[in-house]
C-alpha cells in the first residue's frame, strides 16, 4: 500500500466520526462515546471468531491433548487458587472504601471518596482478571494445536499461535473499551453525573485493574520462575535429564507458568496499561476545558483517547490480516509479514487520528495529533533500542557472549553493564517525547493531556501487538508438548523458530510497555495535582477572586504554592524543600525495596520446588526410568501456593505507602514520591529488563553453537545468567511499570483521605507541641 | 570515662573558644578563624609524628623489605602516571575557567564567573590529591613493618597499622582545613573581599578536590579490580597457584591495588567529603544570615562547622591514645578498643560542640547543636546497618551463605536482593535526618543550613573513623608480603585478623561516606537554589521592592517562582512542570550509565591483565616452577595505562552532563538533574557497596569452613559472587558519592555561564521560531 492508499482508507473510517463529530453541539446530539461501545463489541466479536478457528483446528494425537489437559487443568487451577486470594483482598478493599465513601461521611461530615469509587474500583479488577483469564484459556488450548499445525509447516504453526495471540490482543482492548463504555454511559445517562466529573471516577477503575494487574504479574512472574528455576537445577542439572523431559515432576509446573506468568500476567498488565492511559488522559482533558471554562469542549477532550482507540481496534483487525507468508517461510519473512501487519495498523492509526482531532477539535488544535503521534514515534524508538541491546543480532549481546569465556562472574558483570547502559536512551525518548507532547499541544494544562495522548498513541496498537507479544508462550508451549509427546525433532525446530521470533516482538513490545507506563504516570501525577486542589476546594478558584496572585497553601505542606496559570491556579510543589526531597527519596527507594521484595519471593518459591522434585525423585525412583508417572499436580500446587503467600507484601507496598506518606507528610511529599518512584523505577525496570532479556538471548546463541555450543564452560556460564535474568525480565521489571501506576492511582483516589487525616495529625503535633 | 569527664574534658577543650567569641565584636577583634591554621598544624604535625614512629619500626628481612619495594615503586608509577592525566585535564579546565573568569568579561561585558575561581579549582585538587598522596606514601612503607610487627604479636601489628592508617586520618583532615585557612585570610584579610562572599568562592576548591577524588577512585577503583580479576581468573583459577604467590606476574600489582584504591583513592574521596561539607556548610550561613540582614553574626554562622573541625581534631588525637591493648587481646578485644577510641572522640565533640554553638550565637541558636547530632547520630545509623546486611554475624549475610547450596546463580539473585533491601534504612535515616535538622535549625533558610552542620558532624570524626578504616589495605597488604615473603603461617593468621577487623570498620566508614554524601549534596542543592537567584540579580531584593508577592521568573525557565521566606525571597522549583521532570529523568539516569561505564571499564582492563598474565605463564615457563621472576612491572604498567585511560569518560560526564542540561534547559532542569542523580545515585550506591559487601563475607565465612570449605561447589559459587561484588563495592559504588556532589559543586561553579548561554540559545529559538 501507499501512503495514498492508507490516507483513503484512513479518512473512510475517520468519516463517520468526523461527520457526526460535526453534527454534534455541545453536549447535545449523538454522544460519539457510543461508539466506544461498538468498537468493544468489535474487538470481542473478532476475538470470539478466531478463537472458534482456533478450536477448530487439530489439538494433535491422545498424548498430546493430554499433555495440553495437564497444562490447562495446572493453570486453571492456579487460576483459581490466585482468584481466592485476590477476591478476598478486592472484597476487603471493598468493604474498606465502602465505609470511606459510604459510612464516614455520615459520620465525620466531610465526602473523601467518590460514592462510585468501591463499585468502579471492583469492576476493573473483574475486566483486568478476566482479560488474563481469557487470554490463557485460549492460549493453554492453541498449545497443542500449535504443535500439531507445525507439524505441517511452520506458516500453519504460525497462523494457529498468532490466531491466539489476537485473541488475547482483542480481549484486552474490548474490554478495557466495553469498561469505559459502561462506566461512562451509567455514570452520564442514569447518574446525570456532570460530564467533567465522569474521568476521575472512571481513575478508580483504573486502581482496580493496577491492583489485579500487579497480583497477576507478580504471582505470575514468581510462579513460572519458581517452576523454571525448580525444573532446570534438579532436572536438568542434578538429573542430567533434558528440558520439557516428561520424567521431570516439575515439567508441567513450568509449562503452566509460562501461560500464567506470560500470558494471563501480561494481559492483566495491559490491560491496566491501556485503561490507565485512556482514563488518565480523559480526565487531563476535562481538567483543562473545564478550568478553562471551555465547558462545551470539555466532552471533546474526553472523546479523543476513546476515538482514537476506536479506530485503533479497527486498523488493529484490518492489520492482522496481513500477517500471512507463503508455505516456504523464512524465520525472515515471518518477521516481515508480522511486521507488515503492525506497520500497517500504525500508519492507519496515523492518518485516521489526524482526521479525528481535525472533527472533533478543528485544525487549531491539531498540535494534539502531534502529541499523539510523538507517542507513536516514541514507542517504536524505545522498542527498537531494546531489541538492539538484546537480541544477539547487534553488538552489545554479542560482546556479553564474550564474556562466558572467562567465567559466571564475568557474564553477570557484563550483563548488568549492558542493562545499566541501556537506561540512557529510553530516558531521553521518554524525556524528548514529554517536552514534545506538551509543547505540540500548548503547554499548561493541555500540555499535559498531550502528554496522556502520547501515552494513547503508543498503546493505540495495542491489539495487534500484544497479538506478537502474546503468542510467543503459546509457541514455546507447543514446543514442550512437542517434546513430551516424542514427536519429530523438526517440529520442536520449527517451534523453536515460532518462539525465537516471538522473542524479537516481545521485545518491542516490551518497549511499548514501559515507555507507555512512564508516559501514563506522568499524566497521572498531573492529575494528582489537580485532584489536591479538588480536595482542598481551591481547583474553581479563579484569577479575580485572588487578592494576590499565590496563596501559599499552608495546608499542603510546607512551601507549596498556587501559581497562576492560564487564569486557573495550579499547584507548584517546590523541589528545594526538604519534605519535598524526603518525598522524593522515599520514593526513589521502593522500587529497589519492591524488586528485592519479588527477587527473593522466587527464590524461596523456587526453593521449595528444588526440594519438592528432589522428594519425588528419592522417594519414586522408577520416575527417572520411566517406570512410574511424576506427580506433577503437586508441583503445580507447590507453585501456586508459593506465588500466592509471596504476592501479597510487595503488593501492601505499594498501596500503603503513598497513603501513609501522604498522612505523615502531606500531598506535597506525595507528589515527589511519586516522581521519584517514576524516574528511578523506570530506570530500574529497563535496567533489569534489558539485563534479562540479553542474558537469556546471549545463553541461546551459545546453545546455537558459538564459543563451543551447549555443555562447555562458556555455556554453563551463560546458564548462570539467564537463571539470574529470569526473575530479573519475567518478575522484577515489568511489576515495576505496574508498581508506579497503582501508586499513582491509589494517590488519586484517596487524595480526599489522606489529605483529611493529615489535616487531623498536624493540628494533632501543633495542640501537643504547640507549633 | 564518664559524662561528667566527658562534659569537663569537653569544656576545657571549648572554653577557649568561647571565651574569644564573646569577646569578638562584629568583624573586628581576634579572627577565630586563625584556629583553623592552628587546628591544621596539629593535625598535620600529629600525623608528621606518627609517620615517625612508624617508620622507625623494624621493616623485617631482606625478602620482605624488597616486596615492599616493589610495591611501593608500582605505587608511585601508579600516581606519576595519574597525575601526569589528571594534570593534563586541570591544565585544560583551568585555561577554560581561565578564559571564562579572566577574558570573557572584557568581551561580553558579563561577569559569568568569579576570578578567584581557576586558581582555586586548581588547590582543591592538588591537596585533594596530595593526601592521597602522603596516606599511600605511608602504607606502603608500613605494610612490611605491620608484616614485621605481627610475627611479634597481634597487638604489635595492629599499632602499626592503625598508627599508619591514624596518619592518613590526620592528613586528611589537616590539609582540609589548612586549604580552608589558606583561601579565607587570603580572601579576608590580602584581597579583602567581603565575608558573606568568602565561602562561595571556596566551593570552588571543592570543586577541585571533587574532581582530583573522582579520577582518584575511578582510577584507583579500575585499577585495584583489573589487577585483582587478573591475578585470580588465570593465577588461582587457571594455573593453580595459591593466592598472593610470588610467581604469579599479577601479585604485585594486586598488592599495589590495595594501595591506590583502597588508600590514595579513599584519602581524596574523603579529603573531598570532609571540605565539601564545610564549604557547602558555610555557604549556606552566609546566605542566612545576610539575607536576612543579620550582618555581623555572618562571621560566626561561617565560623561554626570550621571551629566543629577544629575541636573535632583535637578529639580525635585523643581519641587515638585510646586504642590500646593487652598483648593477648583476641579480635574482640582488638575491636573493642578501636571502638573505645572512636566513641570517646565523638562523645567529646558532642559535648564541646554544645559549648562552640552556645558561645558563638547563644542559647536560642542551640537548635543548631541538635541539627549536628543528628547528624551524628544518623551516620552512627547508617553505619550499624551496613555493617548488620554485610558481616557475616547477621541474618542477611548467613543467608546469602546459604544460597550458594544452589549454585552461583542464586548467589547472585540473594546477593542483589539483599543490596535492594539494605537500601530501605539507609534512605528512612536521612529523611528522618534531613527534616530533623531543618527544623532543629528552624527552618527556612537556616533550616538548610542545619542540613549542612548535621553533615559537617557526621564526618566530624574524620580524623579517626578514618584510622579504622585506612589501616585494613594495610594489614591486607602486611597478609600478601607475609606470604611471599614465606613468613610464620601464623603470621599470615594475625594480619588476616587485622584484615577482617578492618572489614568491620570499612563497613561502618562507608556508611558515613555515604550518608555524609547525601547530606552535603542537600546542602549544595541548597546553595545552588540560591546561585541561580544571584546570577540572576534576585538574590538581594527584599519585600518592599516587590509590587505582588512573587515573580514569575521568565528566565530560569518554565513554571518557576520567587517566593518569599522571612522577608527574603527563595527559588521554587515546580515538580510538576515537563521541563523540570525531564531533568529528574536525566538525573536519575546518570548514576546508572556511569556504574556501567566504570563496571565495563574494570571488566576491559581485566581482560587486558588476564592476557598478559598468559603470555608471561606461556613465554617464561621457568616462573611457574619458580626457576624465572616474573615480570611484575609490566602487570603493573598495565593496570595503570587501563586504569588512566578508562577514567577519563565517566568522569567527562559528570562534568558536562550538568552543564548542558543548564544550557539546554535551563536551572530549573539542573536543580531537579541534581535532585534526581542524588536519590537514585544514593539507593544505588548502597546497593552495590552492600551487595559487593555481603558477598566478600560469604566467601570468606565459607572459606573459614563452613558449607564445606575451600575448594567445594558452594564456595566456587560463592567466589562468583565476589567477582562481581568486587567492582561493585570498591569502582561503581563508592565513585557515585562523588559523582553526586561534583555535579553539584560544576553546576553552583558554572551557574553563570550557563544560565548566560542558555538565555542566549532561548533568545535564538525565539527569533528563529517566533515563540
Amino acid at each position: 500500500m501507499t501512503v495514498k492508499h492508507y490516507s483513503l482508507l484512513a479518512s473512510l473510517i475517520a468519516f463517520p466520526v468526523v461527520a457526526m463529530a460535526q453534527n454534534q453541539s455541545g453536549n447535545g446530539g449523538f454522544d460519539l462515546m457510543y461508539l466506544i461501545a461498538l468498537g468493544s463489541l468489535a474487538a470481542l466479536m473478532f476475538a470470539w471468531f478466531l478463537a472458534k478457528k482456533v478450536l477448530k483446528s487439530d489439538a494433535g494425537n491422545e498424548r498430546m491433548r493430554e499433555i495440553s489437559k495437564y497444562i490447562q487443568e495446572g493453570a486453571m487451577a492456579y487460576l483459581r487458587q490466585q482468584y481466592k486470594v485476590v477476591g478476598i483482598f478486592f472484597v476487603v478493599l471493598f468493604l474498606l472504601l465502602g465505609f470511606i465513601s459510604w459510612v464516614l461521611p455520615g459520620i465525620t461530615g466531610e465526602r473523601w471518596l467518590s460514592p462510585f469509587v468501591p463499585v468502579a474500583f471492583i469492576t476493573g479488577g473483574f475486566f483486568s482478571g478476566l482479560a488474563g483469564y481469557i487470554g490463557m484459556r485460549i492460549a493453554t488450548k492453541a498449545n497443542c494445536r500449535t504443535a500439531q499445525a507445525a507439524s505441517e509447516s511452520l506458516n500453519s504453526g504460525l497462523r494457529v499461535a498468532f490466531n491466539s495471540g489476537t485473541v488475547m490482543g482483542m480481549t484486552v482492548v474490548g474490554l478495557g473499551l466495553l469498561d469505559l463504555a459502561i462506566w461512562y454511559l451509567l455514570l452520564r445517562y442514569v447518574f446525570i453525573v456532570p460530564i467533567h466529573e465522569i474521568p476521575p471516577i472512571m481513575i478508580t477503575f483504573g486502581m482496580g485493574a493496577s491492583a489485579m494487574a500487579l497480583f497477576a504479574r507478580l504471582g505470575g512472574g514468581i510462579y513460572t520462575k519458581a517452576a523454571d528455576v525448580g525444573a532446570d537445577l534438579v532436572g536438568k542439572v542434578e538429573a542430567g535429564i533434558p528440558e520439557d523431559d516428561a520424567r521431570n515432576p516439575a515439567t508441567i509446573a513450568d509449562n503452566v507458568g509460562d501461560n500464567v506468568g506470560d500470558v494471563a500476567g501480561m494481559g492483566a498488565d495491559l490491560y491496566e496499561s491501556y485503561v490507565g492511559s485512556i482514563v488518565a488522559t480523559m480526565a487531563l482533558g476535562a481538567v483543562g476545558a473545564y478550568g478553562l471554562g471551555q465547558e462545551e469542549q470539555v466532552i471533546r477532550y474526553i472523546e479523543l483517547p476513546a476515538l482514537v482507540a476506536v479506530v485503533a481496534v479497527l486498523a488493529s483487525i484490518l492489520g492482522t490480516f496481513l500477517v500471512r507468508t507463503k508455505e516456504d517461510a523464512t524465520q525472515k519473512t515471518l518477521l516481515q509479514a508480522l511486521r507488515t501487519g503492525v506497520y500497517s495498523s500504525t500508519a492507519l492509526i496515523a492518518f485516521a487520528s489526524f482526521f479525528i482531532v481535525w472533527g472533533l477539535l478543528g485544525m487549531e488544535k491539531i498540535g494534539l495529533w502531534a502529541s499523539m503521534m510523538v507517542g507513536l514515534v516514541a514507542g517504536n524508538i524505545i522498542g527498537y533500542f531494546t531489541e538492539y541491546y538484546t537480541s544477539d543480532h547487534y553488538k552489545p549481546t554479542r560482546k556479553l557472549v564474550e564474556t562466558a569465556a572467562t567465567g559466571p562472574a564475568t557474564v553477570i558483570i557484563g550483563g548488568i553493564a549492558l542493562g545499566m547502559q541501556s537506561t540512557a536512551i529510553p530516558v531521553l525518548t521518554i524525556v524528548i517525547a514529554t517536552i514534545g507532547a506538551y509543547f505540540f499541544a500548548g503547554g499548561g494544562l493541555f500540555g499535559l493531556y498531550g502528554v496522556g495522548l502520547a501515552a494513547v498513541g503508543m498503546l493505540s496498537t495495542l491489539g495487534i501487538t500484544l497479538a506478537t507479544d502474546a503468542y510467543g508462550p503459546v509457541a514455546d508451549n507447543a514446543g514442550g508438548i512437542a517434546e513430551m509427546a516424542h514427536l519429530d525433532p523438526e517440529v520442536r525446530r520449527r517451534t523453536d523458530a515460532l518462539d525465537s521470533l516471538g522473542n524479537t516482538t516481545a521485545a518491542t513490545g516490551k518497549g511499548f510497555a514501559i515507555g507507555s507506563a512512564a508516559l501514563t504516570a506522568l499524566a497521572l501525577l498531573a492529575e494528582y495535582g489537580h485532584k489536591i486542589l479538588e480536595a482542598l476546594k481551591l481547583d474553581k478558584v479563579h484569577q479575580a477572586e485572588w487578592d494576590t496572585a499565590f496563596v501559599h497553601a499552608e495546608e499542603i505542606g510546607y512551601d507549596t504554592f498556587l501559581v497562576l496559570e492560564e487564569g486557573l491556579y495550579a499547584l507548584s510543589i517546590n523541589i528545594l524543600n526538604p519534605i519535598v526531597l524526603a518525598g522524593l527519596f522515599i520514593g526513589a527507594v521502593l522500587p529497589f525495596v519492591f524488586s528485592s521484595m519479588s527477587m527473593g519471593a522466587v527464590g524461596r518459591a523456587a526453593q521449595a520446588m528444588v526440594e519438592e522434585v528432589r522428594r519425588q525423585f528419592r522417594e519414586k525412583p522408577g520416575i527417572l526410568v520411566g517406570k512410574e508417572t511424576p506427580d506433577y499436580a503437586r508441583c503445580v500446587q507447590i507453585s501456586t501456593v508459593g506465588a500466592q503467600r509471596e504476592m501479597i507484601t510487595p503488593s501492601l507496598l505499594a498501596i500503603v505507602t503513598p497513603i501513609l506518606v501522604g498522612i505523615l507528610l502531606g500531598p506535597a511529599a506525595v507528589v515527589a514520591l511519586l516522581a521519584g518512584a517514576l524516574v528511578s523505577g523506570f530506570v530500574l525496570a529497563i535496567m533489569m529488563a534489558n539485563s534479562g532479556g540479553a542474558w537469556d538471548n546471549a545463553k541461546k546463541y551459545i546453545e546455537a553453537g558459538h564459543m563451543g555450543g551447549k555443555g562447555k564452560d562458556p555455556h554453563k556460564a551463560a546458564v548462570v545468567g539467564d537463571t539470574v535474568g529470569d526473575p530479573f525480565k519475567d518478575t522484577s521489571g515489568p511489576s515495576i511499570n505496574i508498581l508506579i501506576k497503582l501508586m499513582s492511582m491509589v494517590s488519586i483516589v484517596f487524595v480526599g483521605t489522606t489529605i483529611g487525616l493529615n489535616r487531623l495529625i498536624v493540628e494533632l503535633v501543633q495542640k501537643i507541641f504547640g507549633f
